[in-house]
């Protein structure tokens, strides 16, 4: 039996025998690995740098007294950092579970992403965590930015998790139990340690001290970076850091203080990060320079080819996310397409595929060679090209020199009528290898993804490292040359595999090879074979999995794995007790399981889960369902502790949960969210049951995000909080409006069924969007932590489906928000207020776009928005009178009235000025409407007698008369119809489109 | 070439195949692996605990900016805790360094006392320092106390220094050229490191906030210790002491804070120690109880023996204190002396000698077994055993039934005239392996040292373990057994030697078969191999060993090592320019080395070195070349700089220096000598340049304390006041008188050559004994930490010596001191001051008895002591008058006089009412003396008239008569005359010594 410390002996060895240096723990505590100045500080700069160590990390907040079997206040992690990236780092991480004993052909080793950002202290990372079985067991990080500095060259972080790995080689089932050196169990060793530490930072530290603590630290840490010292700057803030993570777990920062520590670190931690860069160029990199694999040899030589043949275009990556595979896969095609399109190489169809780890294009029939063309170069004007005699002129003849040509054979050029003098030159048509070398290269290079990183390839960026290509046409390789990379035949099979590089005869025979190696690069080949296999599976325990509900689950396995194994697992039927929701909430977004149910869609306690490549079933199903199983113990035991404590206690726990900074905790943001659903009913004049049911849902508002199972599994919120509160003994009404005001959840999920929910859901985002918005947190283009895009566009879906909230429109609630943040002292401006109302209105435009509507009708109805129920109900209106040609008459006529009526001008006249037949009659038809229904239907049926007295009008009286009292009434007129026709929508934006004429 | 990284693997490898655990080094700063919790706690209660770890060890005193070649604020411990002590803990620390490649045949490894104690903590331990040809590199101490708790069992700590094992093995003179992993060396990856926290540690830290850090940390220790958390409350601990240390580098440190902080800091950390004992407990000790090994079984048969033969009894212990291999040769052969005697077994003579791992005990000609004897058993007086009848008396009858004899066997007994019944039993002899078998185990049980310790055996106590006992009579094995040990006839030899342990066939061959194996036993023989060894390689250079002057150094390597081999070794000529002081200081005491000289005495570059057993002469040579090249090294820095630097910079350093909590710092203590030796100047009526040099004295007085010299080497205190006060320009007289001052260092040491340096020496110890005595810091049976003793009997040496000095009584000079600390707000009590008085001239009663004078004679002159050179006078005078009657004569009258003459009588009368003849002579001879002289000589020539008169008083009056008048006026007379005497001396206390009768 390898013992815990076993393993870390192995590991150094493993990691010192690949040139790693090693490093003791650091003597002052660290929340992570990556805080030893061993990390943090040596990833900046140019000097190479690889080191291995222990680090025993403190997280007080992670403290349970030593009871439960996962969490410790001080977990034992092995740290890694290779600077630069030596091209090879997940083999080497491969080796290294080799090394410890890990049998990587018989468990399921997966890269799901996970990327890392420690947003204090500006640094982040691209990279996985790495599975075992489902569990994960280390971090692995492409080391970006660090400090606020962008890393050149990256660091590749590797942190593995040693009480887990040892859990699961072990196959225990608590910390306590690991046998941690012969005789000796990590309990009897540490588990006093662990149960006092926790009893201090849970219970018994002292709060005030701590805080003196911070400062003093804070302080010497801002004193040490005066004195240019970055070491010692670097304890400080450490131990600023750990301080503040006592005080935490203390439950002792206050919302205020939170973003205050954390201000003060950031900035910290930053000086002596640019310190600590400074002071290492002015040492003159005692390390030296580390040193980047050279660029690839630009490819000089094509081959010839004959005949048509197909191209097969291999991208070789490190695991990408599954959201980035699909993408890239359509993006590559899309680019192929283009830059093939500009040339003259004649091609059939392209396809690209995807897996994690490649993207395939293919273009079928692919020419030898582009054929000869022409090309006609332009000269001086024919004018400068002769003189007065007819000869050459020196600009002529100058020109002929520099085509290399004989002044002879300059021809005539007429562009748009001027003529010039133009030579035409033969365009001999490219072989199909050199069109193609630059196609190809110039689409790795434009690879691109939602975010993209650097690795040890100081050209390129992309989601993950590229590490190899494979371009055949036919039999032949086609040279491209992309920074350090060149395309050859070789492809990269599963890693596990012997060898794990396979050569590639032809680009026909691709797909074939890699099915022979157990690869399926086509990803509908994939789900076909997850869909069939699992259901098979399910089948055998008479169960079923309902694919339609996991659609977006079995995309993701689909972008997981290369090779789909399937793997009914199961769990002890006991916690099929615990809500289905939690069941499958666990499985589907922390393991990426597939639930199985039965006939009547109820949960069994078995699950699919999909290995990649084959594997010892045996033990990547036993290894999944230990995973499981922990997941589930912690989930029970949540279930248990939250149902013994009173819904007020949790809702208590509110206080101790941030918000955001300016706008208070998590317990003032409830506090306003009752308060704004309850002015909203006012709005609405909601009464009877359904405000009984609003007032008391109104007082528990959120009080799930205290419960122990919302904190560790926080999509969970609504639906636990219905629970808890029925089993509480609330109303049903209660309970549903608390699940509800969570909904929508994301796009195209379904808005609440109830009114007090949909008050609830609406005042909660609309206190998010109008504080955020209020305090100039509105997202920008690619970041937008507080999601209030969805949020926006849930007020709007919300509004659209509940259309007896219709009296509440954005500005009704905004406003209803604003007055309830103002209350605490912060004033929301009336231009935020606008923007997120704006901000709002294109979530709904983008709703109706994304249902297919036309764009001119929508933005017709546009300016009905705020309320968009109303909206709705107009464009539906408008969309049934499409085709009616009445209906595009008074459209025309009210365009044209509108049109001609300046910006500004009143909608009033002196009718006494009116004299001319066709203005009085104009004029007693509007006086006959009076004011004009707003809807739109009813708004037609009223106003239809105007079309033809304003083409009459038209046609008869000159509006801009000289005499200025009547050109004013006739504008009065005109504007008076205009006025009447705004408020239904907006004719000028339906343009054209109605006209029966087109 | 091992690296430094692969060197710390290689050990953690080798502890942990040896059961070790491994823990990380701990999160927060410890200025040794000692203070991690895994060896300051673990080592309380009964749990087994075997652990290895690394420890950076940060010492901010030790901060040099990363410029020390050996000195480092960080440097790495290796750590081993054994506990229980696993028998064999040298054998397997050896292993280790073969583990490190380190070839322990061709090294001299050697392990020399060195014992640990941290009084702070209450923490001791006996061991050694282990020397790698001549360089420290690990401590090993048997662990016996800690936190103030005795520890059962103990533990054994192996420490070893990384940074000085590398320098060594990779042969570099800077810690920063240590290739610490493939192509890093140490200063590039730790050198930025170590500049910038010596910066903070130094120049830097915010001196007031760590003493408020200070404050919290040591407040949040009381807080977990009353919470009943030990391992927060260590942190604590730790925290302060840092912190505390940080501090002290900074210079910050006043004496009342430092003794206030250790006084905290020693509370704490003992009640952590407890607390921690007991919550294991409470836990019921989750590791269980260690082993130890069983008792060895009890000898129940003896081999017979025929004819005489040698005793041979080895004890074999691990490597003692020099200072003990001696005593304990001499403590066993008293010990069997005595112990034999009490038996009736025949032998002849007894030797023994002693090596520094075993004592050897030779009996010769032992007898086969005692000769047979008779016992008689006293049984009832005569009278209570027979009845009227003349029949036995029931008890009578019991007694022989109980003896087991016919009541017709029963005889009569005389016992100092009583008469009772006896019985006379045949008593036979016990053959000599049984009556050995007891004497020798009385003996080994029976051993004892100046400071004895534990170790795996439950029942014995010795300076150091005890681990095998050889007990041969002739060919025989006499069965000895002592709790776990039990006699044979295996000896251990070196450890190096192959096998260790070798057979001895009998008594008579067993030196010689040591002799084989390369060891002496004979302390004498080996003294004269290394006297020959040594002339003769000292004569190689034309140079001499002064083995007179080195007589005491030459004793001490006699009992280091069991084979001498004498190495002759040298060093660089550049550093004779140092004072030779500095440099025999260096060798001697850091290094055991014999210094050569030429004819001229003067210092030649060479030394002898003397390895143990046979090495690799070549690779010792330079491993103790190279160790003296460090030091010197280290000393000409210091030298250096210390001659750049004026002696009154000096002098202030002294400010920083603590002397005593209450007495304030070494800057006070020296200023109050000045002043005390001023005042005795006055008493002494000093003038003329003798003063002027002792008032500038005065001023500089224990300047060198502020040296880095001194610093470094405190035992050239002085001899670097007189080299630098030279230098500086002061006078040849000052600069003896301040070298004066620190003399004598011990008893028989010279004294001060100067009156100045005199007075300041006398100054310097009246300071000592006042002030140390009036704040209750006098010494104890066994523990003297400011060595008062050496102290007083320094003032006596001076004294004596100082004739000049006369007026200085013990008094004066006390009263002079208690002034000045007076004037510091201390009082020092009357009593104090009488008893240090007293205690001082015990040192001078001890000085004569040591000189040999009689014991009757020193007490009569003690009361003159408070002026020990007039006692002495007093003293030679007396001795003359040894055998002479008349002053024999005189004596006797006046110890009649005394003997006579109540307690309190006034020494006055009415000589009116003396009016018998007898009493009117002696009225009148008394009369005539008048003030008789207090000088022995002149009183007993001014007295021996009152010899007659008294001799007649006595015969011819009655003193006591009836009339009180007269009875008054005839005692007051008598006291008169012994007033006279009471003042020369105590004539009670010479008895009848003198009387010539006798």
């Amino acid at each position: 039996m390898l013992t815990m410390q076993d393993a870390l002996l192995a590991l150094t060895k493993y990691w010192t025998d690949r040139g790693c240096m090693v490093v003791q723990p650091f003597n002052t505590e660290v929340g992570a690995g990556t805080l030893n100045p061993a990390t943090i500080l040596r990833v900046l700069g140019p000097e190479p740098w690889r080191v291995a160590y222990v680090e025993p990390s403190v997280r007080p907040d992670d403290s349970r007294y030593g009871e439960n079997p996962n969490r410790l206040q001080t977990h034992t992690q092995f740290q890694v950092v290779l600077k630069p990236d030596p091209g090879n780092p997940q083999e080497l991480f491969l080796e290294s579970l080799t090394a410890l004993g890990i049998d990587i052909h018989a468990h399921d080793v997966r890269f799901v992403e996970d990327n890392w950002a420690n947003p204090a202290t500006g640094s982040w990372g691209l990279g996985w965590e790495v599975w075992l079985d489902g569990l994960e067991i280390t971090q692995f990080t492409y080391f970006q930015q660090a400090g606020g500095m962008t890393l050149d060259p990256v660091s590749v972080e590797i942190t593995y998790g040693i009480e887990r790995i040892m859990m699961a080689l072990q196959g225990v089932s608590h910390f306590k139990d690991i046998a941690y050196a012969p005789g000796i169990s990590y309990g009897e060793a540490f588990g006093q340690a662990e149960y006092e530490m926790s009893r201090y930072y849970l219970d018994d530290a002292d709060v005030e001290s701590q805080k003196r603590l911070f400062e003093e630290y804070a302080a010497e840490a801002r004193r040490m970076i005066d004195d240019r010292l970055p070491v010692p700057a670097h304890i400080q803030v450490l131990r600023c850091s750990h301080t503040f993570n006592v005080l935490d777990a203390r439950g002792a920062v206050s919302t205020t203080e939170r973003a205050k520590a954390f201000g003060r670190m950031r900035t910290l931690a930053r000086e002596v990060s640019r310190l600590w860069a400074e002071r290492r160029e002015e040492l003159q990199y005692p390390l030296g320079h580390a040193e980047l694999p050279p660029a690839a040899a630009e490819p000089t030589e094509f081959p010839a080819l004959t005949g048509t043949r197909q191209l097969t275009f291999e991208i070789g990556t490190e695991e990408m996310p599954p959201s980035e595979v699909t993408k890239t896969a359509e993006a590559v095609r899309s680019a192929l397409e283009e830059k093939l399109g500009a040339t003259r190489l004649g091609h059939g169809a392209i396809t690209t595929y995807a897996t994690p780890r490649r993207v395939v294009a293919f273009v079928a029939s692919v020419q030898a060679g582009e054929p000869d063309a022409e090309r006609v170069v332009r000269g001086p004007k024919k004018a400068a090209a002769y003189d007065a005699d007819g000869n050459l002129t020196k600009a002529a003849a100058g020109f002929a020199r520099g085509q290399k040509v004989d002044p002879s054979e300059l021809h005539d050029l007429d562009v748009d009528g001027v003529e010039y003098v133009a030579v035409t030159k033969p365009d001999p048509g490219r072989g199909a290898a050199e069109v193609l070398s630059g196609v190809l290269s110039e689409i790795v290079k434009g690879l691109r993804s939602d975010k993209n990183m650097r690795w040890n390839d100081a050209n390129l960026s992309f989601t993950r490292p590229i590490r190899w290509l494979v371009a055949l046409l036919g039999d032949e390789v086609v040279p491209v040359s992309v920074s350090t990379l060149a395309a050859g035949r070789t492809t990269r099979v599963h890693r596990t595999a012997a060898p794990p590089k396979v050569e590639i005869a032809s680009a026909e025979g691709y797909l074939d090879l890699l099915r022979i190696h157990g690869i399926e690069a086509d990803p509908a080949k994939r789900r076909e074979q997850i869909v069939a296999a699992a259901t098979e599976l399910a089948k055998g325990v008479n169960g079923a999995v309902d694919f339609e509900g996991e659609s977006a689950l079995v995309d993701q396995i689909v972008n997981l794995i290369e090779e789909p194994t399937a793997i009914l697992g199961g769990f002890a039927a006991d916690y099929l007790e615990l809500p289905s929701e939690i069941l499958t909430t666990v499985m589907r977004k922390h393991q990426r399981y597939l639930p199985v149910r039965d006939t009547d869609g109820k949960l069994l306690p078995h699950f699919v889960a999909v290995a990649n490549g084959s594997v010892d079933e045996d033990v990547v199903r036993a290894g999944n369902e230990g995973v499981l199983r922990a997941r589930y113990e912690d989930a029970a035991f949540f279930w248990r502790a939250d149902l013994e404590t009173p819904l007020e206690s949790m809702k208590g726990e509110l206080e101790k949960l941030a918000f955001e900074e300016r706008l208070g905790s998590m317990a003032d943001r409830a506090g306003r969210i009752g308060r704004i659903a309850l002015a909203l009913a006012g709005t609405v004049e909601l009464d009877g049951d359904d405000l009984t049911t609003l007032k008391r849902a109104a007082e528990l508002a959120k009080f799930d995000l205290g419960s122990q199972m919302v904190v560790e599994l926080t999509s969970l919120a609504g639906t636990m909080a219905r629970e808890y509160a029925r089993r509480a003994g609330e109303t049903g009404g209660v309970a549903q409006a608390l699940f509800d005001m969570e909904l929508p959840r994301s796009a195209g999920d379904p808005v609440p069924s109830t009114t007090p929910g949909a008050l609830l859901a609406l005042a909660d985002r609309f206190d998010l969007l109008a504080g955020l918005f209020g305090v100039g947190a509105k997202p920008t283009g690619s970041s937008d932590p507080f999601a209030l895009r969805r949020a926006a566009g849930g007020v709007v879906a919300i509004l659209r489906e509940h259309p007896e909230l219709r009296a509440i429109t954005l500005e009704t609630g905004l406003q209803a928000a604003a007055a309830e943040i103002g209350a605490q002292g912060i004033d929301v401006p009336a231009e935020s207020l606008d923007e997120v109302a704006e901000f709002t209105v294109r979530r709904y435009e983008q709703q109706l776009l994304d249902r297919g509507d036309d764009h001119l009708q929508v933005a017709a109805v546009l300016p009905l928005a705020t309320a968009p129920a109303a909206a709705d109900e107009t464009l539906k209106t408008l969309q049934g009178l499409v085709g009616n040609s009445d209906f595009a008459d008074l459209v025309a006529v009210l365009q044209r009235v509108r049109r001609i009526v300046p910006e500004g001008t009143e909608a009033a006249y002196d009718s006494s000025k009116l004299t001319e037949p066709a203005e009085v009659v104009l004029h007693e038809a509007v006086q006959k409407i009076g004011q004009a229904p707003t809807g739109l239907s009813d708004f037609v049926a009223a106003t239809s007698v105007l079309v033809e007295p304003v083409n009459a009008f038209f046609d008869e009286i000159l509006v801009m008369a000289k005499e200025p009292e009547i050109r004013a009434a006739r504008l009065g007129l005109l504007a008076t119809i205009s006025q009447l026709a705004a408020p239904v929508l907006d004719w000028q934006a339906l343009g054209t489109s109605l006209s029966p004429a087109e």
